[in-house]
């Protein structure tokens, strides 16, 4: 047994590491979905989406089954033969939108950023001024290089040319602001596993009342991921009872329940302070340390991802490596800096001091692959960030 | 606190009593989906999956998000433009084949039997010489009214007169003889959820080698539960690699290996054995108290379900009594025989010891609720059938 | 694996079957003796302890390691050198008693009751009328042969004449009434894993003022069990702050506080009229089949442990055989019916189901080990009694 | 929610942060002790015991309820009246000796440190040689301090001249290393909640051949601690048989199996080795932000707890404060030093990065309370501590 190894913090960028609470209280080997113990965690959790996306009544959540990918593919629920959207995309979830929509007979725009940045506000308005199009998505952060959109400017400069605005919040909501409903966001997304800190297993969406007025008898969804099926679940479930469409995730629904519970006993703004600090701390480490951050400019950095590029060392042995000094991290997945980066992610339940764990293992490690960092000094910057 | 209730048995139709072992094997806290641990317990159920439905390597298992309902779907990526399919179906399930197939661009036909019934084969093998399908899916086990379809019988008289042979086995595989090989059914399926006794949010597939050739760039299936995405995923995780197209539900695939891990241990001829016997012992408790099964003949009898025909009682009261007797059973869903049955679920992890339990809680809420029944005899005639 | 084997029910005499909720309070890897979480634990169990024998402040409750032996032997703080004990025993628990005493420099003198039957109240009442004792000792439910004792009448009969009356409630404190200071007993004392259903560990008592008066410093007990060693870690506890004498059992003591909380949930009446109801159960269960009890006569049954006497089956068989039904059950020790009966436990967390498995799977054992017992008949009687 | 202080690492000095494959292994609610599974956790936690203390099948282990004081106390059943006794006492556990035999008929003679040292080897061979004694006891690591006497040198020294040698090594077995047998210990004793990292309500022995020639009929042992009663038990338990003389702690048991089977699986001289890696790591960083260690000599340092003196912050501060910087550590409790340092326990599954974190948070709630510490230098020197 090496320990060390066992004992390791989780610091990916999904599933994250789960507060044991969450994980207890799926604890559960008899509860069928229609007792009233499961519709009661629905219906709470469907409430506490809600708070968790600062939206009121007069949008509707979701909970369904799969994750980042399936929520946002169930956004064809709202589209019809022939629809024209824009993709705004920073990466490899922002062209994961572009690939989704080819499958379906709509017509796909798309505009694209560089490794490390975001499309600017300029060129989505003046695309959107050029062409009508139903739906416009986002990324609020972008998994692949952690960097950040700036929702709501975006939001504010486009909306009165586009129908739909859609936001991937999947490494956003719970670790950054959110406020869907101030910033006038009609659809936005996001999964359990990320800064929820629940499993993976769900997708997770409010939608406005004015995008529900396109959720028609034939949109263009298929059969699983059609909202339409599964509205009716929704909405018997707020209400209490027992409904069926197809069988959910029942204990990751707990689970998921349970993070929403703790979400709200922390506070939304809390919750978005604390990740900032520990994302502080990380970035401190890492400048401390000597080495560069994917996400270029300060507002672009996030709370939840932070991308880290290597000068020598392989990002596959830096993951390998790392392991052993007790912490895993994940892979930079961008084509452009394939094996160049590795990402560090720091959401859900993480404190400062695992930020502090993740930059003594990182300098440990880069060390130790002969990476030229200066050793002690990341801990120390960090610390100082924290002090 | 009302123990009883809360300390109830689960004899649902799914989600089923979850075994403890299988629960615990969820409580990971810190393992992503990138993890050697993930990765191992992934490649160790694909190749549970070979073991659980009989086949070799020829075949290619398919673990994806979701359950019963995104595994049936995802067979549209078999398919392509305009081919044609028959739908058997005996219930609410074998209806939901069409229900998908509606959502896509091919033509289905359908043949269906009356409730407690299930469609002859010989009109199957009439209907499959007048026209000649791409596909032709069946229902092993109809959870709406626990009537067993002879796959066997039925697969040999009409393979060679189509392409490929769906089976659902959603409420069959893990309790029922399965032999997909051997029955040359191209592909069958399940969810986690079921008799294999692990929680929801797994759909699984198992395809042999002529049905792969059928997995086109151009086919129909929707972005998510397009087959050609997972397989990369399943082949390299086969070969011990850890691979991404969209995060998994990783501590529900712990749970499914520990279950199929289980069912390796105990062997799938005699966990076949023990269903039978307590779905024979659940058989004879209703016969016992005087009641009669939703399923016509003994040879349309699962090992699974139950259904059971209330004179009386109306099932919705039965469902909301019994659970204070300390038993869960699920409403009946088929359209026909709306409000006037119960179904009990009766497969995963039952013993013997669960059966008289829902025997006797049965009997008990039953006298209560007016009906006429035999109390004391069906527990009798359950013991009677064990001894 | 054998499932049924795996998943039996536990009808011991302790530790018994322990209610989920109960388990999982225990699921605690980071909390110190000193933390609040424990200390608001261990006071709430403190004052959990005084519902549970129903007695007010002025009672002193005491938690300490060990179990129903230990607390036992701490009644030696109470003693000094030469005191005088009256033990009044009813078989092997009664018994011990005299054991631990045997240890100390004391007067111990004793009444014993034939197998199946109580020392009559006279007995005891002529006794303390001869000589007086400091301290007489009683057994509620004699755990060997599931005897009850009347402790009502009897302490009421003889109080006058002693200072101390000490009962021994280990079977059945939460599950029999016990009314300890209504019915002036001194030191009433229990231990975590019987009828409280929590695991083993712990050793309980509570201490009325006139017998707390009896704790010298030159008393004759170990160090420690010596109670005044505990008492300022009781004192200082219950005021919510943290002490040391010597490390507790902290996750059990978690657990003993969610049982304590779960036994106010449902109330202690409740309780035991639920353990009544599973107690006739069992006994009508057992009458039906035809078997006898050890227990003489009804007003000597107890709520907890019965008794069966077997006729041709030895009784190691039966315990052997019965785990193969998926229920273990305990060994008849007491000596002068060695291997002629064995025991059930039922008490904790049994529900009227727990006891028809009970009688359905001794049945069935019986049965096949060539027992005379009427097969089927057993589980009809027990069902009739709950009907 | 203060998600950082529930989330906080326990670095006590016991009960210690547990692993979770331990504490799952506590999750059985249905196995009573004379279950199988049960005697079989038993009989490998006694050869595990053999294999922690480095001792062969000539070595009874013993495994009783309770913990450190309860196993200490059990020495008793080695002695008879007027027996002599020298306590080697380096601090309140040490004195804790000698206020157990104060409780029985014995002479007791002593020998005390200072805080912070150790009783020279010459003193105590000065005074076995002085008076014979039958026993003598020592205290490995004296948890107050956090004190590591030379256990290997001084028993060599005085081992001709006394009957019975006992080493309390509550603190030290499982991170220092230790050799009974070579080093002709004769009873090496400590409980399941310190270094082994099992939750607390076990006191653990093993006891040479030569001591089992003393454990007398006529002993001077309490009943409950009377090792000849739990005799038996272990003999059977070890032959795979169950066996009864009250009830054990079955969880902890099973608990304490599985960390027994990790350290097993680490290797006793690798998880020394961890221990020494983490120890050096908290030193290095204690000095590094400037302050001293309790333990005035590096001979004296212990793999297991660290005494840290303060200049200006109160102990209890420092306490209360840290936990909101996500770490639980001990006060001291040394008389001689109250209220002046506190201490650190690294004990049982402790790793590098638990040692960073303790470091990190002393060193940021230290400044907060104004102690002259160097903050940031005592991570950087835990760093380098560990390159």
């Amino acid at each position: 047994m090496d320990l060390i190894k066992n004992k390791k913090l989780l610091m990916h960028v999904g599933p994250v590491d789960i507060y044991e609470e969450v994980l207890y209280a799926g604890l559960k080997n008899n509860v069928g979905f229609t007792s009233e113990e499961f519709v009661n965690a629905f219906r709470d959790s469907l409430k506490g989406l809600r708070y968790l996306f600062q939206v009121d009544d007069t949008y509707q959540p979701f909970i369904i089954p799969g994750g980042g990918t399936s929520a946002m593919e169930s956004v064809t629920s709202f589209l019809t033969k022939g629809d024209k959207i824009l993709v705004v995309s920073n990466g490899v979830f922002g062209d994961r939108w572009i690939n989704i929509f080819k499958k379906y007979p709509v017509e796909v725009d798309y505009l694209k950023a560089e490794a490390g940045d975001y499309v600017s506000i300029d060129s989505v308005k003046e695309k959107v001024k050029q062409k009508h199009y139903k739906l416009v998505t986002f990324t609020h952060v972008e998994t692949s290089t952690g960097v950040r959109h700036p929702i709501k400017d975006s939001v504010k400069e486009i909306k009165d040319y586009v129908d739909i605005v859609v936001v991937d919040g999947v490494s956003s909501v719970g670790a950054e602001e959110v406020k869907a409903e101030d910033w006038d966001v009609d659809i936005y997304l996001t999964a359990s596993q990320k800064a929820i800190g629940a499993p993976p297993g769900l997708g997770l969406l409010v939608v406005s009342e004015n995008a529900m007025k396109h959720l028609r008898e034939d949109n263009i969804a298929s059969y699983y991921l059609d909202l339409k099926n599964w509205l009716p679940v929704m909405r018997s479930m707020e209400e209490g009872k027992a409904a069926y469409f197809s069988t959910l995730p029942v204990h990751t629904v707990f689970m998921l329940n349970e993070a929403l519970k703790l979400i709200q006993d922390e506070g939304i703004e809390n919750r978005v302070k604390r990740h900032e600090k520990v994302a502080g701390t990380i970035r401190a480490g890492i400048e401390g340390m000597g080495l560069e951050i994917v996400a270029k400019r300060p507002d672009a950095y996030s709370n939840t991802v932070t991308g880290v590029m290597l000068r020598k060392a392989k990002a596959q042995d830096v993951l390998s490596e790392i392991i052993k000094e007790g912490v895993e991290i994940a892979p930079g997945v961008h084509p452009s800096l394939q094996g160049k980066y590795v990402r560090i992610g720091h959401m859900g339940w993480v404190t400062p001091n695992d930020a502090i764990i993740t930059i003594s293992a990182l300098e440990r490690t880069l060390k130790r692959l002969g990476e030229d960092v200066r050793v002690g000094e990341g801990v120390r910057a960090a610390q100082s960030y924290l002090t």
